[in-house]
């Protein structure tokens, strides 16, 4: 009886009576920072400080340790657990982990998904992203994108079809980014350096360090950072499922991932968008390097798996669940699923 | 017996056999950003960016539109509602949404605890800080705190307790911040502006729009923002619970809250602390002019009611599931609990 209870309440055993969203048990969940380092700032001199108007001032003295360079981390935990090993979420450029949440029209993410199939997901801001904070050590300026530039680097649309008027916007046919939702996707955006990759990493492998044995899922500029830390840690990174990476990892280290299965998954117009011809020819190439040296790396162009109209923002574009599954079987026959 | 189940599963029957900690059982989650403006920009060049170092570059233009100021909103729906009306948790100066995540020192946090208590539960960043992104419109430069300011600022230890070298630090006797997490309280530390007020209220008023009738939780900086909001929205903001805020409402508005139970919590010691005597002082007069309105409004001294040793950050402190319980039994005594 409790067993079929239990079943019934995550949903194992379908009943037509039943909602379609079924419950997320989750054991635990919470979130932590970790990473970063203290530097010591001298000379300056002391301020008094009004911090709301009308509050009572405070002094400040700017002289002293800061704390920089930290990461936030966001974990849940579900209560029926099935991945055999964490499954780490790590975003892509300019975006923090909310890539990952609710999509921008209001449909279940990637995040929930994953949890509901079972797999404890910490999920992180990058370092200098988010709820990671950011700091004045960083080098150059950061960057802030129009609303209008990921329209076409992100292919929704191809070469002079964004428009400011909604009405005229053009997209790929038969496209799977929810439109509808793209001012809301782009209120997901922060700022960005470019300067920042050493830290980042640093952060992501302090992480690692402290959580993995784990699977690590990557997206977009986050592909870099899988592979660099992949390499840094083969023991650790156990599978690495790269979505439209940027990069792929470093030729002459494929030696170190033989024993780290790899998915590298790129959505649909990738081969003819002039940027991003070059950007999967790149990772192809890659993969080629690392079968040669006896490493497993699965390429998916989802087009030739059926799946058509995907943009690079594949978690949030209409097919997310379709594309969810497609890596949960992946994992799967990688035996990482109980 | 399926009602037996679920009230073992909701921890609703104590039973020794069982987990201390029970499933956190949700019948939805998700996220999403809120409010915000377009702004233009003109007359720049276009730069070619190098996003990650070895990789395509890409022309991006920087003139155009520009979405800012909008705010990052997180939310949990417990599976076993109790509270009548959906919870908004909002921060403080220079923190984000993970105030009220898990404590420094990895212990259970307001937001589980109230998810725990039934609550349907919204945490944000306030606009301008961690997941809602910040812009270069904002006037002046950011605050960034070093390490040792919050120490007495926050009344962890009295003036001049605060020392580079942990062993040399001073706390107020007995005090309940668990100060074997202060550098991981730092680590939640964000950038801060001091001329943003505006649009952080006109923010969270779009929330309140969307989400409310409510109950609104603020703290410190955000105590101000809750009145301000409380002022704009009486009708939907159903009660506020105020954490050591650093400013009451508007004298001027006292008669629009008539219908709004407030309740105003201290912690230890800030009647001694120069600044905190002052800051207290000002919520206690802004109290008396809102009852002699009409209004109903509770200030508690925490010492007073026997809990002792709380530092400005009552939610992290050792003893933060007595002071959750005490506002839950706040909020049922006004009727919002079911």
């Amino acid at each position: 009886m409790r067993r079929l209870f239990i079943a019934l309440l995550f949903g194992l055993v379908a009943t037509p009576a039943m909602a379609q969203k079924q419950p997320i048990a989750l054991r635990d969940m919470g979130s932590f920072h970790i990473g970063g380092r203290t530097i010591e700032i001298t000379g300056q001199p002391i301020k008094e400080v009004v911090f709301t108007p009308g509050g009572v001032p405070a002094k400040i003295d700017p002289n002293g340790v800061y704390q920089v360079e930290q990461m936030y981390v966001q974990y849940f935990l579900p209560q029926n657990r099935k991945g055999k090993l964490p499954l780490l979420m790590w975003h892509g450029g300019g975006l923090t982990g909310v890539t990952y949440e609710t999509t921008p029209d209001g449909r279940e993410g990637w995040l929930t998904m994953f949890i509901r199939h079972g797999w404890d997901t910490y999920i992180s801001d990058a370092m200098e992203r988010g709820r990671s904070g950011w700091t004045t050590t960083f080098k150059g300026d950061p960057l802030f994108l129009p609303l209008g530039d990921p329209w076409e680097r992100f292919r929704i649309g191809p070469a002079g079809s964004w428009n400011a008027d909604k009405a005229k916007r053009v997209t790929y046919p038969g496209t799977q980014f929810p439109i509808e939702g793209y001012e809301q996707f782009m209120k997901q955006g922060v700022p960005r350096w470019t300067t920042t990759d050493k830290e980042i990493v640093a952060a992501y492998i302090a992480l690692v360090d402290k959580i993995c044995p784990c699977v690590v899922m990557v997206h977009s500029q986050s592909g870099t950072f899988g592979f660099q830390v992949a390499e840094a840690r083969p023991d650790k990174v156990k599978a690495l499922i790269a979505v439209e990476p940027t990069l792929g990892g470093d030729r002459n280290k494929v030696a170190l991932l033989k024993n780290t299965p790899v998915a590298m998954i790129y959505g649909d117009n990738a081969k003819d968008h002039p940027r991003w011809a070059r950007i999967r020819q790149g990772g192809v190439d890659y993969a080629g390097v690392l079968k040669a040296a006896g490493g497993s790396i699965d390429v998916v162009d989802l087009p030739d798996a059926g799946i058509k109209g995907n943009s690079h923002m594949l978690m949030m574009d209409k097919n997310n669940g379709a594309i969810a599954d497609l890596i949960q079987k992946w994992l799967a026959s990688k035996g990482l699923v109980d």
